[in-house]
């Protein structure tokens, strides 16, 4: 690649010179500045951001880090925080942990050595809380790691508790929750939203945990098997409810008639099911455009006005409950 | 952040000593070494990247530039690259450049200004043939930019000919192709193979364009019920023969019996639906993989056996076929 030597050798300037129009900064006469820029475009040449940037103190881009990407509520996010980025003027560099510790220490290393401006993480690893002291703004996505890094997350707990009302005025009694794996905070939150508000209305429920990637079919068709009764279902996905319609069909379940289904994440399996599925929906773009919008203030240097913004669900009511 | 300078006054040694350590070239006595690394974790000191991968001349990570992120496909190549890269010590950057050349022009020069090794880039831009000259290795996933540059693409004349061998040995004669905007590379091949297969065995087929991203249900309606001869269907995703499953049952078709459909991909869309859906599968992470691959191999100033990889694709029979 060539460098700002050999740019002012061709355009027979000073490298001072070059420096100036590069930098757009103190005086160039117009005839040198369309040779350093003829010289430029000549060599291909790209300006050292490296340099510029250290000096700078700034890259104008900023890091997001998630657990994964084969994931609705994921891509979801991003969307939200590329949208109001490139509306400020910067640039995302995406990196996926795939929840491996390792992996997410060392973007995280890479991403300070890019000088990147900020950092937004989406993680549900522990070792997380080691990156509490980082020198650059953070915005944690999805839980909260501790009381001093801001944090953007869904009301998992409302969302599990809506659903537990919308079953229980419908009538539910025999109540079953397919839920993510217990290890995830979010599915936790999730369930205790859900159960609190059972427990207040004299209702109990079973609970299934099942993978959110791959989740087995056959956990899902032992249970309604083994309990028959079961009138009420909540499910951490939507793609898990879509599974479990199937099995209720395949079953000769009538559904919402004999059996209620209730989803999560409004993707397009609850849009492609005979009959569409009821589901809660969280505001994933909202969510990663409040992460951006904060990120952008403690960039600036300013400060927040609460640390901890939870972003509301809402149900959406289509043809698997009555 | 702190710098060498200050790791050098905090472990009372010179810069060179500090920058002896970190880059464990020359001798250091092993007590000053200890004294060395001490002051760089109580000063949580990083090395200065920049500086370091401007000398050595790589960064060990590449960037990898997607079309979008909400697609099976691409996180699936992903996948591919992710896994061998981390095999191979690299680290990924990705960007989304939202089918945006100016995103995509900007990122490309951020990712030469951090001094990445390697780009792999998905592209459905013309633009992209600009980059074509770039100074680092280049491989270009989903299609050809142009000779020079080496490229890993799917197998989609041969995809597109498979299902059309598939519905016309099941006896289809009224047949129509639900395919994805028609100003996609990918899918006139798709297209091209499909139709150069009926052509041969004398059946000609009718062509509805939609959009790979929130497809319209009502597109798909109009045409069924205009067209009630319909007896063989292909679609250009999983996610739009769900679609069309779903109006085919409103409408009281049996499928396969009377309509006969081929999805694509091999998505988890094909397995919620009943019947489950024959499909066209694409071998992503061998995609992924295999630009990986071949990128190392130029990062390594060594020369490719051959430039362009084309990846088979089979097709999986459920139960939308006879």
């Amino acid at each position: 690649m060539a460098n700002i030597k050999q740019v002012a050798k061709e355009a027979n300037v000073s490298v001072a010179t070059v420096s100036r129009v590069i930098n757009n900064k103190g005086y160039v006469n117009e005839e040198t500045r369309k040779l350093v820029e003829k010289a430029i475009k000549e060599l291909n040449y790209v300006p050292n951001e490296f340099a510029r940037s250290l000096y700078k103190k700034t890259s104008k881009s900023i890091g997001v880090i998630v657990p994964h990407l084969n994931n609705p509520f994921y891509y979801g996010v991003l969307e939200g925080i590329e949208d109001l980025a490139f509306e400020k003027g910067y640039k995302v560099m995406l990196c996926n942990s795939a929840e491996n510790s390792e992996r997410e220490a060392e973007y995280i290393k890479q991403f300070m050595k890019y000088n990147i401006d900020g950092l937004i993480i989406g993680s549900n690893t522990e070792e997380i809380k080691k990156y509490t002291d980082l020198n650059i703004p953070l915005i944690s996505i999805d839980r909260i790691i501790s009381h001093d890094v801001p944090s953007v997350t869904s009301d998992n707990f409302g969302g599990g508790a809506i659903a537990a009302k919308k079953l229980v005025i419908s009538g539910a009694k025999n109540i079953v929750h397919f839920r993510g794996p217990s290890i995830l905070i979010t599915v936790l939150e999730r369930s205790n939203g859900f159960n609190s508000y059972l427990r207040e209305h004299g209702v109990t429920c079973d609970e299934v945990d099942l993978a959110f990637i791959d989740p087995d079919p056959s956990l899902i068709r032992d249970y309604l098997e083994t309990h028959p009764d079961t009138d009420g279902i909540f499910c951490d996905s939507d793609y898990i409810a879509a599974l479990v319609l199937r099995e209720l069909q395949l079953l000769g379940k009538s559904v919402p008639k004999q059996v209620q289904i209730i989803g999560y994440d409004n993707t397009s399996y609850s849009q492609i099911v005979i009959p569409k599925l009821t589901t809660i929906s969280q505001q994933m773009f909202d969510i990663g455009k409040e992460a951006m919008e904060m990120l952008s203030i403690l960039m600036n240097k300013e400060t927040l006005g609460s640390k901890h913004h939870i972003i509301p669900v809402r149900i959406i009511e289509r043809e698997t409950t009555n």
